[in-house]
């Protein structure tokens, strides 16, 4: 079957991002071919140009970097961390992040859709994360992202998808792929994320934190996979009583 | 790796366990295919020794099948039909289901109990079909149970793990494989059993009600194996908010 | 409105059963005021004929002592506490809990049952202690059972309705009192409790372990009060989107 | 005790905002007096100068009316309203709902700040209903809005508290009244809101399409009520299992 993710022209066949930002380097590896990722997220301070290790090292070279603007509390920091990214030869794409408040860490959607117009202008594949706002989704749309990223509950909080009825519409009224991004802690969670018509699920604390850090990353794939083929297959409703009586004993014994 | 289920001195691979109960017989090995499933139910009235179409022609020989004793309404009833299935060469696993209710398809621990005691001394390899109470599970334990299979909610409800809680506690306290049957409406649900702790799934009307019904079986046994490696890598914790602030942007701007 | 409970013959106003078990006797008559509880449990380790403080004098004459056979592990423990109860003056309501399992104090339904039959023929007004199991309720009335208390989540958990759609299936199909006991951490579990249509709340943990014991019994008094009234006045239904349009401005300014 | 609501310098002793929308006429002056609601919303279609019934004939004077900006596609449309609105006599108070998507009549935060910013300086008390995004609740409150009024699921749809984790961020860390607004559909969810430090609570679909209308609007008072002491008294903590034992029956047999 040729259920493929196109993202910025590029076309993928897994729906796991991974995240890479509490990893030590020695198992992100490890942890790319067990989860199957086609696509890692990159803090630009762990891709130094200097001499120190390198985060890219460690990275396959068929992965798509995935930069993120980590660090920028406006639109104008997150465009110099993009445009820095480009000039240290980690492509195009950006997943935009622009975070004002250092409690909750949630993204400032305003300051997000400024920094998404400049770079998607400058001919950046911009992956905007966002608050699941169906008015700032639409206005990301017009400023050129090529994908949204909603979150699904505070950044590391492992709740899931507190944004359920939230991102059900985005995934209704926006054409674009959406991307649940944060808050995830199961793979039970990524799976009914998919079921729901989501396009694709990123992820970091949960499987960083697991006890076997590359076996959760392959629990994520698989249920990102179990999760879309549901969504293909059309899920089966949720019943009331019917009283669906088996035939009767009677009938059986009795036959 | 070698994480196998036991049940009966069997051993399986897979730990999804197809009900049988609402499919064509065209689709049964399809569905058994695509789900790899090494274990199907089966109720006795499709199994008749008479001419017509008999379901046992459709499924593989590898697979174990568990009769059930669907109609069965007391221990008596459920205990000849057990040993009726055993005469027309289903084999010695049999799932027991005692329900006199007829409105909400709820096991009867009790009688179930009963037919339990009496089936496990004559060989059989007992899986009772029950109520998640902890009680009734001791008791099934003593009768000779070789597993428990709690329900997650009402029969064909789809709900889901209504009965979480009380199935947490059986998967900590009751040393026989917990295998959660009827309820569960989505892969993830049972994935998220199965990080729970579960030892095995079983469902039928969410695969037999799906637009896909072969797509959907796969779907549950990727998330069931899924639900299963995340167990077995170890939860991340759920965490309260702590400010993990990513390291300051001025940091790598001047660095 | 008389819209009253009757137990045991007897009339209610309130719907709201305090439990005793963790107060200071200092408290108890403000929270009974407060709670404007009509009813109240008592282990009777608290009803001590000698000559120590006696919690018997801290609770007014109008209230209903709701003495408890907490500690019992069996059917006969349990009739000889409520025996005992009896010729201690403290009256024929008796609420039977029996224990087994020391970890999660869950009831046993069979050894309750069992006690129950053997209190309702001596005359007692038997308010069991149950698991919402359908049958064990169904046994209960046939043991001669006043009311029927389910455990809405473990005791002390402070949960809410883990076991809500058993529970539902009481309301719908027993007709007895149906009195939701254990598990209740707040109000608006209590109130949610009452909106499905259970008859009565019994509380105790989340009351005696808030900042201020009195205020909370309140808080749980107007909670009951307010799902009962909800429940009366027949709820609303959830509904779809459907663009239920206000009507249009340009309609109105041009007006 | 004086626990009161102050919003725009008024003191207000009920925490229930009543929305008039979907009541007939006659109903109205019932159902504000049995939920003693002390604030009404007003669309202002239904104040029209003209000749036919108006619903201000129909609410007592000493309510503090709350026009709302009803039909409001964008800032500009808004503030035309509210300056009518206070024009025909309606007072000082405005809720400002500003919704250009027509479907899920989801709150558009950015359009409401404006609107917001531009009716506080004009000296109208501003109650902005929103999306609960902090950034834009930092942003009403620089606008000088009096409170701010999150939705708690889309509306009409009576599922709750949708938002939750999102609204608990609002409560915490802005300095202004938090008013749920929108989706509450039982008074348990309003009572839940209360729980967690929500200020008051905005109802109309839940009461409007109650079979008893003014014995909900009680019931809704009640519970708000409930809550609001529960949060005073503060909430004991949810525990883990901790075998809370009883002490043992023995002790007591032979005691």
């Amino acid at each position: 079957m040729s259920d493929k993710l196109m993202i910025g022209g590029r076309e993928f066949q897994s729906r796991f991002i991974l995240g890479s930002g509490k990893f030590s380097l020695e198992l992100i590896k490890a942890v790319i071919e067990h989860g199957e990722a086609e696509m890692v997220t990159l803090a630009l301070r762990r891709a130094n140009a200097g001499g120190e290790e390198n985060i890219l090292d460690y990275i396959p070279n068929n992965i798509t970097l995935l930069p993120n603007t980590s660090g920028a509390r406006n639109a104008e920091e997150a465009v110099r961390i993009a445009r820095l990214s480009r000039e240290l030869g980690c492509g195009e794409f950006v997943k935009v992040e622009v975070m004002s408040d250092s409690k909750y860490l949630l993204p400032d959607n305003y300051e997000t859709t400024k920094a998404t117009e400049i770079l998607a202008k400058e001919g950046f594949v911009v992956m905007p994360y966002m608050y699941p706002d169906l008015y700032a989704a639409r206005s990301l749309v017009d400023a050129g992202a090529a994908a949204v990223m909603p979150l699904g509950s505070p950044i590391g909080s492992n709740k899931g998808l507190s944004t359920k009825d939230f991102i059900q519409i985005l995934v209704d009224e926006i054409d674009l792929p959406i991307i649940v991004d944060a808050g995830l802690g199961r793979p039970s969670q990524a799976c009914e994320a998919m079921e729901m018509g989501v396009d694709a699920i990123m992820c970091n604390t949960a499987v960083a934190t697991a006890g076997n850090v590359a076996l959760m990353a392959k629990a994520f794939k698989q249920s990102i996979e179990a999760g879309r083929n549901a969504y293909l297959a059309g899920l089966g409703r949720v019943l009331e009583f019917e009283g669906e009586a088996s035939s009767p004993l009677t009938g059986f014994l009795e036959g």
